[in-house]
């Protein structure tokens, strides 16, 4: 049988929750399309011959069981849920990327030394709940399971409830000691969500740091009123504070070298074209290699943030919805992988990456490591981003060199 | 059998369409609580003895048939729909002072010499399809049927489909002269959505003139891509350009002697927290007594918007929604009003008003004229919206006062 290209095996999930609307696609966790991407997963998992299963926190684990004991295995795998409107690639790659490898490691008549898992870890975006890598951090204890239970989607179901419903027991959600000790490393492959590689023209790269960041919900109240009848001097418009709020986040990470802030999510309550708000929400995601400097930036805004709602007769309220500090990934791990790539990709560079990703926290628990595939783009969250079938191709094999010396 | 008071036979509709995010009721047109309200309607004039019918636009008529003709009848009445989080007057009072009236009418003896409608028109608020007072536009022919038969709500469903679901035929959308023959003269009730018979320490009003106002979607077009590796002066992002629009939209609207200009409605896609928007639609309420100032605030609003697109790298693309011209209400109309009002209310003030009202659309077939009753919080389109039992039957008093001396 000859190996199956990358590409091919994306194929197979090209139609699953594409966004008419949006472009692109938008499969959130524990939706209907993200439920169908995991059905296809377990199949193609048990047609290369991995026994599959789900953990308590909804972490799904294919598993070539190379000894009786699955403590300290090689792990690698990503995500499939996506942002609203995302590429096909942010996610996919790296789980398809995993199950390819797992076929050139057969071919190549591998003996492994250790069990080794390709992992799917739930909500990597948390596009849907609020809270990025939501699955690791169930696992990893970062995230506290009664707060991740009650957290809500934008149509008010809570994540125990999604999890319920998704077959899960929300009563079991929570740090499982078991699952972490059977990650003894753990190696993600992901497209590039930047520039890097198109510049450098490389296919590949190894990942060394993951930028830390972190999510703020800006809740800004004013007084709600009718469009026509109310005089511009008697308004207190929540609408006027959070304009001026976000440009604010902009000239503030702008006069931070290396920050980067944005609000892309951004809701006005009741949200009619003939009502001066009530509220609006919004919310921002800050990132810098300091998380002290990252700490500073959100004050700013913060504060930034209370002077203009105080002259606007608004109020703001804010509230922290997740945080990661800088992740350097492992020094030795990240040698290893150098070392692999050597013999396909002599010239493969070595990155940061500004995006966060479920490597970064299961960094806490066990030596972790990242490749990156060439994106042309160099765009990402959008259904822009793109990778080449030649070198998603490349990555699997990169990935592949890079599991058979950890094996 | 008493006389119904308003506030009882609203309170037959309380619990319809509350809004437990919002707060208040959002009843959208062609939604499951408008609908109830419509069986509610339904049922509160059959009781009355009134024989209702629904036109092929969907417009409801309640007929108090005094003779063989309904041509040149006396129509009263308002809408049922609300803003998303609305309070419980905006509508449904001059529905149910209507109805109350018919039955202030009936105990006084009163022999009609033309006949009467209640009539309750859909989608006044324009919440759910973007046009406000569509269905009086669509029975005077002045929004077209082709275009109200495409436009679409938020989830995509055009207002073709929601017609039918509701039991219309969208191919008989459009002018109705049979319709509009029937209106003799329209007196619409509502809650007035000012403080100015707050302030004035009376209970009703005569409206003498309804705002000119218009809504604009704003289409700000950039690069979307990922929030966490996009450094900031890589950014095309049109979330900074349109909070500088709605800043720009309040410099001009405050910089014009009587004009309003407001964004209630906003929204970046994909709307992602860890996004840059690739697109932010946001929506423009201008209003002014002048139709050529609120021409000449929306071209300026328009010509800023271009410039601030145009140097964050992004495009902006305009397109009207609806626009209405200033009404002044029937000046006959006005001082019959004026004179049925001296009897219960000898200093009812005459007042302008700054919202949209189907009086305003009908204005073009017939002589039209409307009553207003205290809101004491001056406050609308929100849930603090009020009106005091004892102004709900003041309102229903002179409703009935004005009817008497009309029929």
């Amino acid at each position: 049988m000859p190996t199956t290209t990358v590409s091919s095996l994306l194929d197979g999930i090209d139609d699953v929750g594409r966004d008419t609307s949006r472009g692109g696609y938008s499969r959130g966790v524990h939706t209907e399309p993200e439920t169908t991407l995991r059905e296809w997963f377990r199949a193609e998992a048990a047609r290369r011959g991995l026994a599959v299963e789900t953990d308590r926190n909804g972490i799904l684990w294919a598993w070539w069981d190379a000894t009786d004991s699955r403590e300290g295995a090689l792990v690698t795998g990503s995500h499939l849920d996506s942002v609203p409107g995302g590429g096909a690639f942010d996610g996919p790659l790296g789980v398809a990327s995993a199950l390819v490898a797992v076929e050139l490691l057969r071919e190549r008549g591998v003996q492994p030394r250790r069990s080794l898992a390709v992992a799917v870890f739930p909500e990597e975006e948390g596009s849907r709940f609020g809270v990025a890598c939501l699955g690791s951090r169930l696992l990893t204890g970062t995230l506290d399971a009664d707060r991740a239970r009650s957290l809500q989607d934008a149509d008010g179901t809570t994540f125990a409830e999604a999890a319920r419903a998704a077959g899960l027991d929300p009563a079991h959600l929570g740090r499982d000691e078991e699952a972490t000790r059977r990650i003894g490393d753990f190696v993600e492959l992901h497209v590039e969500q930047g520039r890097g590689l198109a510049d450098l023209d490389s296919a590949v790269a190894v990942g060394s740091t993951m930028l830390g960041h972190g999510r703020w919900r800006l809740s800004i109240t004013g007084q709600g009123n009718h469009a026509g009848t109310t005089l511009m001097a008697d308004r207190a418009d929540p609408m006027i504070a959070a304009a001026q709020v976000v440009l604010a986040v902009r000239r503030i990470a702008a006069e931070q070298d290396g920050a980067r802030a944005t609000v892309g999510r951004l809701q006005p309550v009741p949200g009619g074209t003939n009502v001066i708000a009530s509220r609006v929400d919004l919310w921002l995601d800050v990132r810098h290699e300091e998380d002290a400097v990252t700490a500073s930036l959100i004050e700013r805004i913060h504060g930034q943030a209370q002077k203009i709602c105080a002259f606007e007769g608004c109020r703001a309220t804010l509230t922290e919805e997740s945080r990661s500090g800088t992740v350097h990934f492992d020094g030795a791990l990240q040698r290893t992988l150098g070392n692999a790539l050597n013999r396909s990709f002599p010239a493969a560079p070595t990155l940061p990456t500004g995006a966060g990703h479920d490597a970064g926290i299961l960094a806490a628990v066990a030596p972790t490591a990242m490749l990156f595939v060439r994106n042309p783009t160099g765009i990402s969250h959008s259904p822009e981003e793109f990778v080449e079938r030649d070198d998603a191709d490349a990555g699997a094999l990169a990935l592949a060199d890079v599991l058979e010396d950890l094996l």
